[in-house]
């Protein structure tokens, strides 16, 4: 039980991603953060920033490595000979999903198991959709993401104008 | 505790949401119906239509006023000097997102408030998609809004052609 | 109580799916499939489609048949005489939608009752969306369709050369 | 499909309940509604009392009758030889406890199926225990049962003295 | 809208419960804190000691006068003039117990609205039975009760002893 | 990460739980299941016999210990230099009840985390009250638990007879 992957579209990292991350590098050896390349959502970051953007914010965490993947993550698991999977439950809706989609994976990959982690109670309800939402409308989302994801959100609802004008 | 903000895309009205504004007329001095401008969703009757169908449906309310928003809720509510946001909740996945969102705007503005409230059982299950669905569908949705909303509904699906049917 | 409708967009039919039409093909004289001619959703398969996937499936149920319908489910009940709705129930935000809808149609044609069946606990969690996601990204959803389902899908996503490599 | 089972511990029943019984009645030829004769939940009422209150409500449904029964429902219904056990769903904490349930039985007797039914909105959230609460404050109960209920509710947290106050 | 009452068994008073008199007291002139006399669940309180508990930590907040009452919540809400009902949703399960008792409520009593909050999510998930069991198990409990509160529990279950030692 | 405590009352154990406690056993170097010598609910079994049964059940497993603790959880882990939880998760009403246990221990020993995992979709449905209930009405429960446990339900339902009877 040396590595786990946790997997996500990340469009962007949130600090409730991050401290998930974080609890599950102080858990097992290695940890990857596979970000999914292509997905059924259209995304407001490329897979390339989505990957840039988070290898920044994990950093200081030694033991996580970032990588991106196609096609199905038990498939992803087993090519890195990986049997864990870490899952963040934020509330109810959530698990749901969360439900179906592990009991799907462990049909497909029966040697390979989800495990369900809660991040801290403070990010508990905060989503990459609810962060994009409020920084579309001019909201401040430095509380709920990363000054490097905050930077970012800022440069696509405002067209870049923003590093300009710090100049 | 004199005025309350009661915000929706209001695409369209329906007597779910006549029932929730009804009932805080009755609580509040002044009640600001607040429709949302720019939605992400795409919605089906333009913010100057949804303006008109609503001024319509409460205008026996005499404490109630509406007007158009954009940009975050709470600064709308920060503009008009507004501390109390309403909010109805019909059932579980409703109160779900309700939540997030209301913690969310607690989280960038502590000193505004949302008060959830709840709509008639006769009317809990009604939403303005299920509205939509069932009109798009020919189905009669005269239970669920007022008139002058049913006509809106028609005239969008029926290509206008009913108005001209009538005459 | 001799005819019920068991309707959806069966989009494509899962084994969840057959699992309830099985069901219900054991209590009632006789079970019409009622397959979603248009739908608010756009879906991967044809209504054409559809329909033949789904009559090959439910082949064997000799008191089943298969038919597409347009407009309002409860018009289309009327329409053939038929007082009785089958819906699954697999988990808790299905029973929410499902519960609105059932009460909305209640109230358009009170003579016509909804009755939930929940599917086998091995078929629970399956969904054509999730399938369809799984099948995308070149998963084996063997165990969760029938054979003809498994090959069209194949054909969808792999743009029909399955059919040819296998000449 | 001729005879179902509507089976509770009706202590007492309501006109939640009833609305159950009614629209059961109208769709199948029997209904058999069965009186948990021995609980877990120790009962306000006994089970005679239980059993004559439940067939002074349901008097008027000429196809509905009342009966006691001891030990697993599937027991009974196979002694009875009935296949169709139908049960209300309200809300979502009900339903949780209706689906263990209810595969619990499929398991135990997988010949036996649980149909669910949704109650009038109207009468949604009524619960015997929530009109016991209500009545035992002293609280107005007609709305939510039979007059004979009422009475009997009120003999119960009043001693019997309104019988003879009466006289 | 001058006066709202907070009822509950406050059996303690947790620090979730002072969130939320403390942000009614914000919105409101005056809120009645309710204590419920007599309860079907039997209390580790006394109603005396939760009333002096209780009076003990809200004495920082001016408007907030406590009391007992015994009946039916909307029997004293009308005798004291009230119409607005505060209620705390910490959850799902809370809110579907809720729900069901502002239903039944706004039947028996028209004239008065119930108002649902959010506590801080800080304090979302602290019940008083679940800091009466950690109590009970020798935990700390500081971080979730007043330091009266936790005085309290200690003596409860440590017979009193403590007060002794630390003389 | 080599030591997991898998806690309950297991009253007594089902094969749900022996299914939690094979995936932990698979995940873990060692795995202590540890039963909760004193519970707020009063037990079929005494803290004897469900660490007898237990262990009976859990002995193919190598790398499982069963033990007995009382007081709190976190103070037992604390104690045995254990940093991981494993709760099993079913269902929704589940998760609720899960969620605060596991936030709770989590700001009362931030040190310790708390994984949730999916018990085998065959089992998902299976308490131990239900199997109680089950085994109390005469039913057969050997799906739902291991040999030894159906003979002890045996007994303690049908007064040890059923040992003598098979002479």
């Amino acid at each position: 039980m040396q590595t786990a992957i946790y997997a996500g579209t990340f469009d962007p990292m949130t600090l409730g991603h991050f401290d998930l991350v974080e609890r599950s590098a102080g858990l097992f050896e290695r940890v990857i953060l596979a970000v999914v390349a292509t997905s059924s959502k259209s995304t407001l970051f490329s897979v390339e920033e989505r990957l840039a953007l988070t290898r920044e914010v994990v950093k200081p965490l030694a033991n996580v490595v970032v990588d991106a993947f196609e096609g199905l993550l038990i498939d992803y698991a087993r090519h890195q000979g990986v049997r864990v999977l870490i899952r963040g439950v934020r509330a109810y809706s959530d698990f749901e999903y969360e439900f179906r989609m592990a009991l799907t994976n462990r049909k497909l990959a029966p040697e390979i198991e989800t495990l369900f982690m809660m991040p801290s109670e403070t990010q508990s309800y905060v989503s990459s959709s609810l962060v994009k939402e409020v920084a579309a409308r001019g909201g401040d989302v430095s509380m709920f993401v990363a000054p490097g994801v905050q930077r970012a959100l800022w440069s696509k609802f405002r067209g870049g104008s923003h590093d300009h004008s710090s100049e």
